[in-house]
Protein backbone atom coordinates (compact mmCIF):
# COMPACT_ATOMS: atom_id res chain seq x y z
CA UNK A 1 0.00 0.00 0.00
CA UNK A 2 1.32 3.65 -0.72
CA UNK A 3 1.20 6.11 1.69
CA UNK A 4 0.86 9.54 1.22
CA UNK A 5 3.07 12.57 2.78
CA UNK A 6 4.05 15.94 2.62
CA UNK A 7 7.05 17.66 3.84
CA UNK A 8 6.98 20.81 5.91
CA UNK A 9 8.70 23.30 8.00
CA UNK A 10 8.13 26.07 10.22
CA UNK A 11 11.33 27.69 10.45
CA UNK A 12 13.52 24.40 10.26
CA UNK A 13 11.41 22.56 12.46
CA UNK A 14 10.20 19.96 10.38
CA UNK A 15 7.53 17.53 9.59
CA UNK A 16 5.98 14.92 7.89
CA UNK A 17 2.12 15.73 7.20
CA UNK A 18 -0.06 13.06 6.64
CA UNK A 19 -4.14 13.68 6.07
CA UNK A 20 -6.11 11.11 7.61
CA UNK A 21 -9.36 13.09 6.65
CA UNK A 22 -10.93 10.25 4.63
CA UNK A 23 -8.48 7.51 4.79
CA UNK A 24 -7.32 6.42 8.89
CA UNK A 25 -4.09 6.75 9.68
CA UNK A 26 -2.93 3.80 12.08
CA UNK A 27 1.00 4.34 12.92
CA UNK A 28 3.20 1.38 14.59
CA UNK A 29 6.21 2.12 16.24
CA UNK A 30 7.91 0.82 12.94
CA UNK A 31 6.21 2.98 10.49
CA UNK A 32 6.97 6.61 12.52
CA UNK A 33 10.19 4.99 13.13
CA UNK A 34 10.37 5.18 8.86
CA UNK A 35 8.93 8.57 8.42
CA UNK A 36 10.88 10.35 11.12
CA UNK A 37 14.39 8.55 10.73
CA UNK A 38 16.61 10.81 8.07
CA UNK A 39 18.93 8.18 6.65
CA UNK A 40 16.56 5.33 6.51
CA UNK A 41 13.61 6.85 6.21
CA UNK A 42 12.16 9.63 5.24
CA UNK A 43 13.37 11.88 8.05
CA UNK A 44 11.43 15.13 10.51
CA UNK A 45 11.20 16.29 13.67
CA UNK A 46 7.22 15.11 13.87
CA UNK A 47 4.96 13.29 12.36
CA UNK A 48 1.88 15.41 12.08
CA UNK A 49 -1.52 13.89 11.27
CA UNK A 50 -5.12 15.80 10.12
CA UNK A 51 -7.82 13.90 11.75
CA UNK A 52 -11.94 14.61 11.72
CA UNK A 53 -12.88 15.98 14.25
CA UNK A 54 -13.96 13.81 17.21
CA UNK A 55 -16.29 16.71 18.64
CA UNK A 56 -18.38 19.07 17.10
CA UNK A 57 -16.89 22.36 18.53
CA UNK A 58 -13.85 21.85 16.79
CA UNK A 59 -12.97 21.95 12.46
CA UNK A 60 -10.26 18.89 12.89
CA UNK A 61 -8.35 16.76 15.79
CA UNK A 62 -4.36 17.23 15.36
CA UNK A 63 -2.08 13.89 16.45
CA UNK A 64 1.47 14.90 16.98
CA UNK A 65 3.40 11.83 17.19
CA UNK A 66 7.48 11.86 18.26
CA UNK A 67 10.30 9.35 16.73
CA UNK A 68 9.92 7.18 19.79
CA UNK A 69 6.15 7.16 19.05
CA UNK A 70 5.00 9.07 22.14
CA UNK A 71 2.62 11.76 21.59
CA UNK A 72 3.26 15.20 21.85
CA UNK A 73 -0.01 18.20 22.62
CA UNK A 74 1.42 21.35 21.79
CA UNK A 75 3.88 22.16 18.55
CA UNK A 76 3.86 25.54 17.68
CA UNK A 77 6.04 25.23 14.25
CA UNK A 78 4.07 22.26 13.57
CA UNK A 79 0.71 23.75 14.23
CA UNK A 80 1.17 26.31 11.48
CA UNK A 81 2.28 23.66 8.96
CA UNK A 82 -1.23 22.00 9.73
CA UNK A 83 -2.52 25.47 9.17
CA UNK A 84 -1.18 25.83 6.13
CA UNK A 85 -1.86 22.20 4.85
CA UNK A 86 -5.70 22.39 5.38
CA UNK A 87 -6.00 25.52 3.86
CA UNK A 88 -3.52 25.16 0.96
CA UNK A 89 -5.45 21.27 0.47
CA UNK A 90 -8.71 22.87 0.54
CA UNK A 91 -10.33 20.54 3.52
CA UNK A 92 -11.13 23.87 5.15
CA UNK A 93 -12.35 27.32 3.49
CA UNK A 94 -12.23 29.09 7.24
CA UNK A 95 -9.33 31.46 7.70
CA UNK A 96 -9.58 30.66 11.53
CA UNK A 97 -9.47 26.84 13.00
CA UNK A 98 -9.82 25.30 15.97
CA UNK A 99 -8.20 22.37 16.34
CA UNK A 100 -8.13 19.48 18.80
CA UNK A 101 -4.72 17.93 20.53
CA UNK A 102 -4.52 15.12 22.91
CA UNK A 103 -4.07 17.94 26.34
CA UNK A 104 -5.60 21.20 24.58
CA UNK A 105 -7.61 23.10 21.57
CA UNK A 106 -5.56 25.55 19.89
CA UNK A 107 -6.83 28.08 17.66
CA UNK A 108 -5.17 28.75 14.77
CA UNK A 109 -5.34 31.84 11.91
CA UNK A 110 -4.13 32.02 8.63
CA UNK A 111 -2.42 35.82 7.67
CA UNK A 112 -1.10 36.98 4.66
CA UNK A 113 1.86 36.03 2.64
CA UNK A 114 1.68 31.84 4.17
CA UNK A 115 1.97 32.89 7.65
CA UNK A 116 0.53 31.65 9.98
CA UNK A 117 -0.92 32.85 13.75
CA UNK A 118 -1.38 30.37 16.69
CA UNK A 119 -2.87 31.34 20.18
CA UNK A 120 0.16 29.06 22.16
CA UNK A 121 -1.99 29.70 25.41
CA UNK A 122 -1.87 31.71 28.96
CA UNK A 123 1.90 31.44 30.54
CA UNK A 124 2.31 29.91 33.81
CA UNK A 125 4.47 31.71 36.01
CA UNK A 126 4.44 29.99 39.72
CA UNK A 127 7.77 28.08 40.40
CA UNK A 128 5.18 24.81 41.70
CA UNK A 129 3.84 25.17 37.62
CA UNK A 130 6.96 25.49 36.32
CA UNK A 131 7.98 23.17 38.13
CA UNK A 132 11.49 24.78 39.74
CA UNK A 133 11.92 24.45 43.43
CA UNK A 134 12.21 28.15 43.88
CA UNK A 135 10.08 30.44 46.32
CA UNK A 136 8.98 33.23 46.66
CA UNK A 137 8.17 33.72 42.77
CA UNK A 138 10.40 35.99 40.93
CA UNK A 139 10.92 37.64 37.27
CA UNK A 140 14.97 36.80 38.33
CA UNK A 141 16.25 33.88 39.48
CA UNK A 142 19.91 33.01 40.62
CA UNK A 143 21.68 29.55 40.52
CA UNK A 144 25.03 28.39 41.14
CA UNK A 145 25.73 25.51 38.24
CA UNK A 146 28.00 22.37 38.88
CA UNK A 147 30.53 23.87 37.23
CA UNK A 148 31.03 26.75 39.53
CA UNK A 149 29.39 29.22 36.53
CA UNK A 150 26.28 31.50 38.18
CA UNK A 151 23.65 32.32 35.90
CA UNK A 152 20.67 34.15 36.55
CA UNK A 153 17.25 33.43 34.09
CA UNK A 154 13.61 33.92 34.21
CA UNK A 155 11.78 30.60 34.51
CA UNK A 156 8.01 30.67 32.19
CA UNK A 157 5.80 27.48 31.66
CA UNK A 158 4.39 27.48 28.26
CA UNK A 159 3.16 23.72 28.17
CA UNK A 160 6.72 22.63 29.14
CA UNK A 161 9.58 24.06 31.13
CA UNK A 162 11.22 26.88 30.16
CA UNK A 163 14.42 29.26 31.71
CA UNK A 164 15.42 31.79 30.25
CA UNK A 165 19.13 33.69 30.10
CA UNK A 166 19.85 37.10 28.88
CA UNK A 167 23.25 36.88 26.96
CA UNK A 168 25.18 39.63 25.31
CA UNK A 169 25.97 38.29 22.43
CA UNK A 170 23.79 34.73 20.96
CA UNK A 171 26.54 33.56 18.54
CA UNK A 172 29.16 33.48 21.24
CA UNK A 173 26.93 31.66 24.46
CA UNK A 174 28.05 28.39 25.42
CA UNK A 175 24.84 27.70 24.53
CA UNK A 176 25.40 23.68 25.03
CA UNK A 177 27.74 23.49 27.99
CA UNK A 178 25.38 25.88 30.07
CA UNK A 179 22.16 23.91 28.59
CA UNK A 180 23.07 20.99 29.61
CA UNK A 181 24.17 22.23 33.40
CA UNK A 182 21.18 24.03 33.52
CA UNK A 183 19.03 20.70 32.92
CA UNK A 184 20.98 18.80 34.81
CA UNK A 185 20.44 21.20 38.17
CA UNK A 186 18.40 19.28 40.45
CA UNK A 187 16.13 22.64 41.44
CA UNK A 188 13.85 21.43 37.80
CA UNK A 189 12.58 18.09 38.88
CA UNK A 190 11.46 17.92 35.02
CA UNK A 191 14.62 18.69 33.20
CA UNK A 192 14.07 22.31 31.80
CA UNK A 193 14.18 24.04 28.21
CA UNK A 194 17.32 26.55 27.59
CA UNK A 195 17.05 29.93 25.66
CA UNK A 196 19.58 32.05 25.26
CA UNK A 197 18.41 36.07 25.04
CA UNK A 198 19.87 38.47 23.04
CA UNK A 199 17.85 41.92 23.37
CA UNK A 200 18.97 44.16 20.46
CA UNK A 201 15.73 46.54 21.30
CA UNK A 202 12.54 46.29 22.41
CA UNK A 203 11.03 44.92 19.35
CA UNK A 204 14.04 42.88 18.04
CA UNK A 205 15.48 39.94 19.80
CA UNK A 206 17.64 37.11 18.64
CA UNK A 207 17.00 33.37 20.64
CA UNK A 208 19.13 29.95 20.85
CA UNK A 209 17.23 27.15 22.44
CA UNK A 210 18.95 23.73 23.97
CA UNK A 211 15.71 21.65 24.23
CA UNK A 212 15.17 18.71 26.63
CA UNK A 213 16.41 15.33 25.04
CA UNK A 214 16.88 17.13 21.39
CA UNK A 215 20.00 19.46 22.19
CA UNK A 216 19.94 22.60 20.02
CA UNK A 217 17.28 22.77 17.32
CA UNK A 218 16.81 25.46 14.54
CA UNK A 219 13.44 26.97 16.05
CA UNK A 220 11.45 26.18 19.17
CA UNK A 221 8.27 27.69 19.11
CA UNK A 222 7.45 27.72 22.70
CA UNK A 223 11.26 28.85 23.84
CA UNK A 224 10.78 32.03 21.50
CA UNK A 225 7.18 32.35 23.36
CA UNK A 226 8.89 31.80 26.51
CA UNK A 227 11.78 34.21 26.04
CA UNK A 228 9.49 37.14 24.85
CA UNK A 229 7.57 36.84 28.58
CA UNK A 230 10.53 36.95 30.74
CA UNK A 231 12.30 39.81 28.60
CA UNK A 232 8.83 41.57 29.13
CA UNK A 233 8.92 40.51 32.74
CA UNK A 234 12.20 42.30 33.25
CA UNK A 235 10.60 45.26 32.17
CA UNK A 236 12.89 45.03 28.78
CA UNK A 237 10.29 44.12 25.28
CA UNK A 238 7.15 45.65 23.75
CA UNK A 239 4.15 43.94 23.14
CA UNK A 240 5.35 43.00 20.05
CA UNK A 241 8.55 41.32 19.03
CA UNK A 242 10.55 39.63 16.67
CA UNK A 243 12.45 36.64 17.29
CA UNK A 244 15.15 35.44 14.88
CA UNK A 245 16.13 31.73 15.80
CA UNK A 246 18.65 29.49 14.20
CA UNK A 247 15.77 28.55 11.16
CA UNK A 248 13.97 31.36 10.23
CA UNK A 249 12.24 34.22 12.04
CA UNK A 250 9.10 34.27 14.49
CA UNK A 251 6.83 37.28 15.76
CA UNK A 252 5.47 36.91 19.24
CA UNK A 253 2.60 39.01 20.66
CA UNK A 254 1.72 39.09 24.39
CA UNK A 255 -0.34 41.99 26.12
CA UNK A 256 0.58 40.32 29.91
CA UNK A 257 0.00 37.83 32.60
CA UNK A 258 -3.06 35.95 32.03
CA UNK A 259 -3.04 37.12 28.65
CA UNK A 260 -2.94 34.49 26.11
CA UNK A 261 0.58 34.17 23.97
CA UNK A 262 0.32 34.85 19.98
CA UNK A 263 3.09 33.04 17.63
CA UNK A 264 3.31 34.60 14.06
CA UNK A 265 5.95 32.62 11.64
CA UNK A 266 6.05 30.61 8.63
CA UNK A 267 4.79 27.14 6.82
CA UNK A 268 6.52 26.01 3.99
CA UNK A 269 5.66 22.89 2.46
CA UNK A 270 8.96 20.94 0.80
CA UNK A 271 7.81 18.19 -1.36
CA UNK A 272 5.15 15.89 -1.62
CA UNK A 273 5.51 11.87 -1.14
CA UNK A 274 4.56 8.20 -1.67
CA UNK A 275 5.84 5.38 0.47
CA UNK A 276 5.31 1.95 0.14
CA UNK A 277 4.02 0.02 3.50
CA UNK A 278 4.69 -2.18 4.65
CA UNK A 279 7.09 -2.91 2.32
CA UNK B 1 7.35 23.17 -12.51
CA UNK B 2 7.52 19.35 -10.31
CA UNK B 3 11.39 17.24 -10.09
CA UNK B 4 10.41 13.95 -9.17
CA UNK B 5 12.89 12.24 -7.29
CA UNK B 6 13.36 8.26 -5.39
CA UNK B 7 15.18 8.80 -1.97
CA UNK B 8 17.00 5.33 -1.75
CA UNK B 9 19.82 4.14 0.84
CA UNK B 10 22.85 1.66 0.51
CA UNK B 11 23.35 0.57 4.66
CA UNK B 12 22.47 3.96 5.33
CA UNK B 13 24.22 6.20 3.01
CA UNK B 14 21.28 7.80 1.38
CA UNK B 15 20.82 9.57 -1.71
CA UNK B 16 18.30 11.68 -3.78
CA UNK B 17 18.19 9.94 -7.50
CA UNK B 18 16.94 11.51 -10.34
CA UNK B 19 16.15 10.10 -13.84
CA UNK B 20 17.54 12.84 -16.66
CA UNK B 21 17.75 9.81 -19.10
CA UNK B 22 14.73 11.80 -20.68
CA UNK B 23 14.46 15.12 -19.23
CA UNK B 24 17.87 16.72 -18.62
CA UNK B 25 18.81 18.08 -14.96
CA UNK B 26 20.23 21.26 -14.70
CA UNK B 27 21.40 21.59 -10.88
CA UNK B 28 22.06 24.94 -9.35
CA UNK B 29 23.78 25.24 -6.17
CA UNK B 30 20.45 26.34 -4.77
CA UNK B 31 18.59 23.31 -6.17
CA UNK B 32 21.40 21.10 -5.10
CA UNK B 33 21.48 23.03 -1.33
CA UNK B 34 17.37 22.01 -1.53
CA UNK B 35 17.95 18.36 -2.48
CA UNK B 36 20.42 18.11 -0.01
CA UNK B 37 19.18 19.82 3.31
CA UNK B 38 17.83 17.38 6.25
CA UNK B 39 15.62 20.36 7.63
CA UNK B 40 14.71 22.87 4.77
CA UNK B 41 14.63 20.01 1.75
CA UNK B 42 15.14 16.48 1.14
CA UNK B 43 17.69 15.39 3.06
CA UNK B 44 21.09 13.36 1.74
CA UNK B 45 23.82 12.34 1.79
CA UNK B 46 24.74 12.79 -1.82
CA UNK B 47 22.54 13.75 -5.08
CA UNK B 48 22.52 10.18 -7.93
CA UNK B 49 21.98 11.75 -11.72
CA UNK B 50 21.63 8.92 -14.16
CA UNK B 51 22.32 10.61 -17.87
CA UNK B 52 22.14 8.94 -21.54
CA UNK B 53 25.88 7.59 -22.14
CA UNK B 54 28.14 10.05 -23.89
CA UNK B 55 30.19 7.56 -25.44
CA UNK B 56 28.88 4.22 -26.71
CA UNK B 57 31.60 2.07 -24.54
CA UNK B 58 29.31 2.48 -21.20
CA UNK B 59 25.55 2.12 -20.66
CA UNK B 60 24.95 5.65 -18.55
CA UNK B 61 26.64 8.31 -17.29
CA UNK B 62 26.47 8.73 -13.36
CA UNK B 63 26.88 12.00 -11.80
CA UNK B 64 27.32 12.74 -7.99
CA UNK B 65 26.77 16.03 -6.55
CA UNK B 66 27.84 16.93 -2.80
CA UNK B 67 25.70 19.33 -0.94
CA UNK B 68 27.94 22.02 -1.79
CA UNK B 69 27.74 21.34 -5.04
CA UNK B 70 31.19 19.96 -6.00
CA UNK B 71 31.12 16.66 -8.11
CA UNK B 72 32.15 12.90 -6.96
CA UNK B 73 34.31 10.84 -9.13
CA UNK B 74 33.45 7.59 -6.94
CA UNK B 75 30.34 6.33 -4.42
CA UNK B 76 30.27 2.65 -3.70
CA UNK B 77 27.34 2.90 -1.75
CA UNK B 78 25.35 5.44 -4.40
CA UNK B 79 26.82 3.02 -7.32
CA UNK B 80 24.41 0.58 -5.80
CA UNK B 81 21.04 2.70 -5.77
CA UNK B 82 22.41 3.67 -9.13
CA UNK B 83 22.20 -0.32 -10.50
CA UNK B 84 19.36 -1.09 -8.55
CA UNK B 85 17.20 2.59 -9.89
CA UNK B 86 17.95 1.35 -13.33
CA UNK B 87 16.74 -2.18 -12.97
CA UNK B 88 13.85 -1.34 -11.31
CA UNK B 89 12.39 1.56 -13.00
CA UNK B 90 13.56 -0.88 -16.27
CA UNK B 91 16.16 1.52 -17.81
CA UNK B 92 18.25 -0.88 -18.80
CA UNK B 93 17.54 -5.21 -18.73
CA UNK B 94 20.86 -5.91 -18.65
CA UNK B 95 22.34 -7.72 -15.28
CA UNK B 96 25.71 -5.86 -15.35
CA UNK B 97 26.29 -2.36 -16.50
CA UNK B 98 29.21 0.08 -17.36
CA UNK B 99 28.77 3.41 -15.75
CA UNK B 100 30.80 6.62 -16.42
CA UNK B 101 31.88 8.73 -13.61
CA UNK B 102 33.61 12.52 -13.96
CA UNK B 103 36.94 10.57 -12.74
CA UNK B 104 36.21 6.34 -14.47
CA UNK B 105 34.32 3.91 -15.95
CA UNK B 106 32.20 1.47 -13.24
CA UNK B 107 31.10 -2.31 -13.95
CA UNK B 108 27.61 -2.66 -11.84
CA UNK B 109 26.39 -6.20 -11.37
CA UNK B 110 22.50 -6.65 -9.92
CA UNK B 111 23.14 -10.34 -7.67
CA UNK B 112 20.36 -12.19 -5.97
CA UNK B 113 18.22 -10.43 -2.96
CA UNK B 114 18.30 -6.74 -4.18
CA UNK B 115 22.24 -6.71 -3.71
CA UNK B 116 24.38 -4.95 -6.39
CA UNK B 117 27.92 -5.69 -6.61
CA UNK B 118 30.56 -2.97 -7.64
CA UNK B 119 33.54 -3.19 -9.29
CA UNK B 120 35.60 -0.54 -6.74
CA UNK B 121 38.76 -0.35 -8.46
CA UNK B 122 42.45 -1.84 -7.67
CA UNK B 123 43.78 -0.45 -4.44
CA UNK B 124 46.84 2.06 -4.39
CA UNK B 125 49.35 1.19 -2.00
CA UNK B 126 52.29 3.66 -2.51
CA UNK B 127 53.23 6.04 0.46
CA UNK B 128 52.94 8.48 -2.63
CA UNK B 129 49.70 7.59 -4.10
CA UNK B 130 48.00 7.69 -0.47
CA UNK B 131 49.19 10.38 -0.25
CA UNK B 132 51.01 9.50 2.99
CA UNK B 133 54.89 10.89 3.80
CA UNK B 134 56.76 7.55 4.39
CA UNK B 135 59.48 5.61 3.14
CA UNK B 136 59.31 2.43 2.55
CA UNK B 137 56.41 1.44 2.05
CA UNK B 138 54.98 -1.02 4.85
CA UNK B 139 51.72 -2.96 5.73
CA UNK B 140 52.16 -1.07 9.42
CA UNK B 141 53.11 1.91 10.25
CA UNK B 142 53.54 3.71 13.35
CA UNK B 143 52.73 7.72 14.22
CA UNK B 144 52.58 9.48 17.12
CA UNK B 145 49.72 11.91 17.33
CA UNK B 146 49.52 15.44 18.79
CA UNK B 147 47.64 14.45 21.91
CA UNK B 148 50.79 11.74 22.54
CA UNK B 149 48.94 8.74 21.81
CA UNK B 150 51.04 6.06 19.19
CA UNK B 151 49.05 4.21 16.91
CA UNK B 152 49.75 1.63 13.77
CA UNK B 153 47.70 1.26 10.90
CA UNK B 154 47.89 0.44 7.52
CA UNK B 155 47.22 3.11 4.76
CA UNK B 156 45.64 2.32 1.24
CA UNK B 157 44.21 4.61 -1.71
CA UNK B 158 40.80 3.60 -3.06
CA UNK B 159 40.16 6.92 -4.62
CA UNK B 160 40.12 8.41 -1.98
CA UNK B 161 43.08 8.09 1.22
CA UNK B 162 42.22 5.64 4.07
CA UNK B 163 44.24 5.20 7.25
CA UNK B 164 43.11 1.80 8.90
CA UNK B 165 43.35 0.55 12.50
CA UNK B 166 43.02 -2.18 14.39
CA UNK B 167 41.23 -2.28 17.61
CA UNK B 168 39.92 -4.82 20.05
CA UNK B 169 36.16 -3.48 20.31
CA UNK B 170 34.86 -1.29 17.53
CA UNK B 171 31.90 0.53 20.24
CA UNK B 172 34.33 1.23 22.59
CA UNK B 173 37.21 2.86 20.48
CA UNK B 174 37.66 7.11 20.75
CA UNK B 175 36.80 7.18 16.86
CA UNK B 176 36.06 11.10 16.84
CA UNK B 177 38.85 11.93 19.13
CA UNK B 178 41.72 9.43 17.28
CA UNK B 179 40.00 10.05 13.79
CA UNK B 180 40.53 13.96 14.03
CA UNK B 181 43.84 13.79 15.22
CA UNK B 182 45.03 11.31 12.73
CA UNK B 183 43.60 13.70 10.41
CA UNK B 184 45.38 16.85 10.97
CA UNK B 185 48.59 15.16 11.57
CA UNK B 186 50.88 16.41 8.15
CA UNK B 187 51.88 13.20 7.21
CA UNK B 188 48.74 12.96 5.17
CA UNK B 189 48.91 16.15 2.98
CA UNK B 190 45.44 15.73 1.78
CA UNK B 191 44.19 14.45 4.83
CA UNK B 192 42.79 10.58 5.27
CA UNK B 193 39.47 8.79 6.45
CA UNK B 194 40.31 6.54 9.54
CA UNK B 195 39.12 3.07 9.94
CA UNK B 196 38.67 1.68 12.51
CA UNK B 197 38.69 -2.35 12.22
CA UNK B 198 37.93 -5.22 14.52
CA UNK B 199 38.65 -8.74 13.63
CA UNK B 200 36.41 -11.43 14.43
CA UNK B 201 37.93 -13.50 12.28
CA UNK B 202 39.08 -13.90 8.99
CA UNK B 203 36.03 -13.76 7.45
CA UNK B 204 34.17 -11.44 9.81
CA UNK B 205 34.83 -7.90 10.67
CA UNK B 206 33.01 -4.68 12.39
CA UNK B 207 34.26 -1.27 11.09
CA UNK B 208 33.61 2.26 11.64
CA UNK B 209 35.09 5.28 9.65
CA UNK B 210 35.53 8.45 10.89
CA UNK B 211 35.45 10.55 7.19
CA UNK B 212 36.84 13.60 5.87
CA UNK B 213 34.91 16.55 6.49
CA UNK B 214 32.02 14.15 7.17
CA UNK B 215 32.78 12.60 10.55
CA UNK B 216 31.99 9.44 11.32
CA UNK B 217 28.65 8.44 9.30
CA UNK B 218 26.86 5.02 8.68
CA UNK B 219 28.26 3.41 5.93
CA UNK B 220 31.14 4.01 3.85
CA UNK B 221 31.83 1.90 1.18
CA UNK B 222 35.58 2.34 0.09
CA UNK B 223 36.42 2.66 4.00
CA UNK B 224 35.41 -1.12 4.03
CA UNK B 225 37.54 -2.18 0.98
CA UNK B 226 40.34 -0.22 2.39
CA UNK B 227 40.19 -2.10 5.37
CA UNK B 228 39.79 -5.39 3.70
CA UNK B 229 43.09 -4.54 1.75
CA UNK B 230 45.23 -3.33 5.03
CA UNK B 231 43.64 -6.67 7.15
CA UNK B 232 44.64 -8.68 4.14
CA UNK B 233 48.14 -7.43 3.60
CA UNK B 234 48.36 -7.88 8.01
CA UNK B 235 47.60 -11.77 6.97
CA UNK B 236 44.83 -11.59 9.47
CA UNK B 237 41.85 -11.88 6.55
CA UNK B 238 40.46 -14.47 4.04
CA UNK B 239 39.82 -13.22 0.20
CA UNK B 240 35.93 -12.99 1.30
CA UNK B 241 35.16 -10.51 4.32
CA UNK B 242 31.39 -9.69 5.96
CA UNK B 243 32.19 -6.02 6.98
CA UNK B 244 29.40 -4.91 9.38
CA UNK B 245 29.17 -0.98 9.77
CA UNK B 246 26.97 1.33 11.45
CA UNK B 247 24.17 1.28 8.74
CA UNK B 248 24.53 -2.58 7.56
CA UNK B 249 26.26 -5.04 6.30
CA UNK B 250 28.72 -5.23 3.51
CA UNK B 251 30.75 -8.10 1.73
CA UNK B 252 34.30 -7.10 0.48
CA UNK B 253 36.29 -9.35 -1.78
CA UNK B 254 39.95 -9.48 -2.93
CA UNK B 255 42.07 -11.67 -4.49
CA UNK B 256 45.73 -9.34 -3.92
CA UNK B 257 47.62 -7.08 -5.01
CA UNK B 258 47.15 -6.00 -8.95
CA UNK B 259 43.39 -7.28 -8.23
CA UNK B 260 40.10 -4.99 -7.77
CA UNK B 261 38.26 -4.71 -4.57
CA UNK B 262 34.36 -6.05 -5.36
CA UNK B 263 31.82 -4.61 -2.92
CA UNK B 264 28.40 -6.94 -2.60
CA UNK B 265 25.43 -5.02 -0.45
CA UNK B 266 22.17 -3.63 -0.08
CA UNK B 267 20.17 -0.67 -1.88
CA UNK B 268 16.84 0.05 -0.90
CA UNK B 269 14.08 2.45 -2.10
CA UNK B 270 12.63 4.52 0.86
CA UNK B 271 10.15 6.34 -1.43
CA UNK B 272 9.32 8.58 -4.08
CA UNK B 273 8.31 12.21 -4.29
CA UNK B 274 8.09 15.38 -6.35
CA UNK B 275 9.49 19.09 -5.56
CA UNK B 276 7.91 22.69 -6.89
CA UNK B 277 11.58 24.00 -8.53
CA UNK B 278 11.77 26.80 -9.09
CA UNK B 279 9.41 27.36 -5.94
Amino acid sequence: MKLSFTKMHGAGNDFVVIDATRTPFLPTPELLARLTDRHFGVGCDQVLVIEPASTPDVDFDYRIYNSDGSESGQCGNGSRCFARFVHDNGLSGKDSIRVRTISSVLELRRVEGGLVRVNMGVPRLEPLEIPFNASPRSTLYELCLDNGTEVEFGTVNMGNPHAVIEVADVDSAAVSEIGQAVQRNRAFPESVNVGFLQIHDAGQVSLRVYERGAGETLACGSGACAAVVAGRLWGKLAESVDVRVRGGALKIEWQGEGQPVWMTGPAETVFSGEIEWPN
